[in-house]
């Protein structure tokens, strides 16, 4: 096993956190994973988004179990606008769902009125020491607050996980998200945490209009028709996990856990992660200095 | 048990469905699950989209296990743009998959270019006799086809079910909502399939603002403050299955099989479904005929 | 791939088939899940059990959702034993669930009197047009058949997958095991459906106190340090699918499925199968014949 | 919603807790489930178990993912030879699992010798600082400790979750059982975590031959027609969650937890507990006090 002595480069996003909780625990899954749903990668979706930590009833605002999801754009503006729809469309929608800010120490704050929904049926609640309001649905009263913290985040930590084999590649790939899993403030915003398709800023052949394409240095079938192939003989598969998180230390922890864990599936040769000389963000992260 | 005499109005849409297989059962849900993310209702999102069934492995083009999954919109240049977009950026990107056409029947295919993204480096295969696209990624290849079928459908179809409380109202949505899971050519496309915010066009007292908010006439706890309340003394939640479709069989058959499955838990009181005079549109599935 | 010419060999088992219905899916997999568990091996266990197939919403005696699970033993007095003990214990115990026989037309029937449980409070009544008994109990009444259909079934069916590593031989093991998921009248009793640790009749070294021990045969890490290993060059790992079913047909369609999904995972390298020269039983499962 | 002025009567059990980790977490579900099956109560099953909490990679002895589960019996010597089998039969034989002491502190070991199996190809090996055996099997190897710690535990803690109608008392003794899922060192073994039928020791009418029978007490279909009936006025269902736990913390603190848990959903009207005068053990729980 070899961990290579490269860097993650990642950038700043921002950032908001909202705790759904629900009748059950299966309520509150359906309606973190719609909400999160469509969500992958700033390129082609309107926000990454992915599904943080459960937490069991008793650990959430109104004691009922939820997750906590995480939110990610690259304006603030946008961040708004998403929260709105991705409550509205998703978790308002869901049954016996509530929401409320995971963000609680962050200073700045955004507006997110869902309450007009009510159409002036609604009214003000206490939850805890947190001011609600109570909306008036068909399956009973929607709960949430209206303000939701923003905090200035990462995005884009990585690691690529090189394995003998697809498969070998892919359970690591999926062992070291499960890892993430249990990490709070970071997530994983592909299908199941995984990347099968990392790809390269532009185009060789389609510049004119593929804004992305397939990263061929990182392509196992390519490796002996491309010039500059970073795929190390032997592997036959490369799975990539790429982190969004609250801050700095959130992205390390996952890395670590994420690499650790992924480190115990046999047929893992090594690890490595992406970078462009800085073009992407100021942020590094030294798989070396990590672990 | 009462079945309103009533009847449920739909609209057309435009359906595209797609098939999505990997390597397992768990990844082709991850990939679909992701892919119809964030698509409850066309009001708030770009597309409606739900899981259609399941396929087990030896009854897909390529023999993997698989989902269908629909995706519907308003308008056909719309759904062109979303099956690109979430494609590529929900099922490309998942691990081990590949999507073919669902619909091989439809006279009408929209082009879905999904090839470029291979850079020149993509290569033509045939699946069975299915012309696809072999796309090298870090992960191996992605294998699709490039044309999708599409049919105008039915969106809308829909039932409400009324209970003693919120939780017998709501297993019965979940038990119908099972029932339609196994129904080809029928999508739910709310979180876990079910509506718990049944919404009326506009608002009364945000008209500025607002284009949809809480059918105030169907809120169980509004029965007593409203002059036109249409929940029925002794109940205490109402969740809508809202059904999108290849066509009006589709619909029948899953609000047949939706209804049935609802009368089976206790606490059930009514049947109902929503219609607004012909505005919303020309289809009409009457509760008594239907069953 | 190689599929070796060779065959699996099988012995007689008395069978039955249970309908575990529910409320709600999740509710009859619980309790299939619960009766179902800790019986693997008829060496070690006093039953073979598994899951069958989900039934939805509609398509079981009484319209709900549930799971048929097959019950193997080799003595008929013991299937009547593990019929009484696995439905007291794990599913009248079980939520919301209800219990029919699933073997209708077989000439012979276990009489397994779950009434008594009632205290003289039980009653009967109709299931459609089968009879049953109504049993009070907190969460309502359990309802149930009391005879259930004993056919002599097959048990032991078998392939054994072997890949180039453990996550290849693996993952083919599980898409093999959904395959038969859903083909009726065949369960994997093993965990998850995989058998990892094939064993052989009694112990080389211990064979005062071992009845079974490890088929160092077939282990990869020995390959170089026993005389007549059967693992080839290259292999890393094998898998084993054990087959229960009522009757050849079943397990046929069983192994034919399991086989061509395996085949559909990259790194699998060949499909073989367990004999014993005659020893274990009178079936004979010829892989080529088969496919 | 009531909190009844009564106790939970339980008492002493042997418990060991077993660690099983496996190369992903649904391998480690799938071991701990089939070890833990056919165990409902200690009336008809050879021993009561269930799974404890989840592991995270990292958080075990191996670094892989797992679950804790806990096996209790009411004679000691039950207790190994339930080890010995459940661990043989379904944890030796799943794919990837390994097998750890999970009560290092118990100053008694009971010794079980699962290295036979190895049949003299087996060998010692350190995971951390803990002597375990690795038994060559098909799959690869498998890791186990030899000693596992056992602790004079509590048996039988329990709620009754009383509830306007079925699918009320039936989610809140979901979201009660999801609130023990966390609580580490307490286990419920019935199907789900709860128990639909409540029994009573012996038979008014057969008893002759049943050892229990169904608490007509607390069954609501009875409540006119038992003299002395415990079941409140407005109560349609009734669900009892019974705890086993390694001391009476654990049991108190999943008492508590699910109190509260169950206290959420509407439609739940009263919280009680089963109690026998203390014939059945010495150990009580007031709900007053635990609150």
């Amino acid at each position: 096993m070899k961990i290579d002595d490269t860097y993650a480069e990642a950038f700043p996003v921002f950032v908001s956190r909202v705790i759904v909780t629900a009748a059950t625990r299966n309520w509150a899954l359906k309606a973190a994973t719609e909400a999160t749903g469509f969500a992958t990668s700033c390129i082609g979706c309107a926000a990454e988004a992915g599904i943080d930590i459960y937490l069991p009833p008793g650990e959430t605002p109104d004691g009922r179990p939820g997750y906590s999801i995480l939110i990610c754009t690259q304006k603030k503006d946008k961040l708004k606008e998403q929260l709105i729809e991705r409550i509205g469309e998703c978790i308002l929608t869901a049954p016996t769902t509530a929401t409320f800010n995971g963000l609680t120490e962050a200073p700045e704050k955004l507006p997110v009125k869902l309450h007009f929904f009510g159409d002036g049926f609604e009214h003000q609640v206490k939850v805890g020491d947190r001011s609600c309001w109570a909306i008036p649905i068909m399956g009973g009263e929607f709960i949430t607050e209206e303000e939701f913290g923003v905090v200035k985040g990462v995005g884009g930590g990585n690691i690529f996980i090189m394995g003998e084999n697809q498969m070998a590649a892919l359970t690591a790939a999926e062992v070291a998200a499960e890892r993430i899993e249990t990490i709070s403030g970071a997530v994983l915003s592909f299908p199941g945490g995984i990347v099968s398709s990392g790809s390269k800023v532009g185009s060789r052949k389609y510049a004119k209009f593929m804004k992305a394409s397939t990263n061929e240095a990182y392509c196992p079938s390519l490796r002996d028709k491309v010039p500059d192939s970073k795929v190390p003989p032997g592997i036959g598969a490369v799975y990539e996990l790429i982190i969004d998180g609250v801050d700095v230390k959130a992205i390390e922890t996952a890395m670590r856990g994420a690499i650790r864990a992924a480190c115990t599936i046999p047929g893992v040769k090594m690890i490595s992660a992406g970078n462009y000389g800085g073009k992407l963000g100021p942020y590094q992260f030294k798989l070396h200095s990590i672990l």
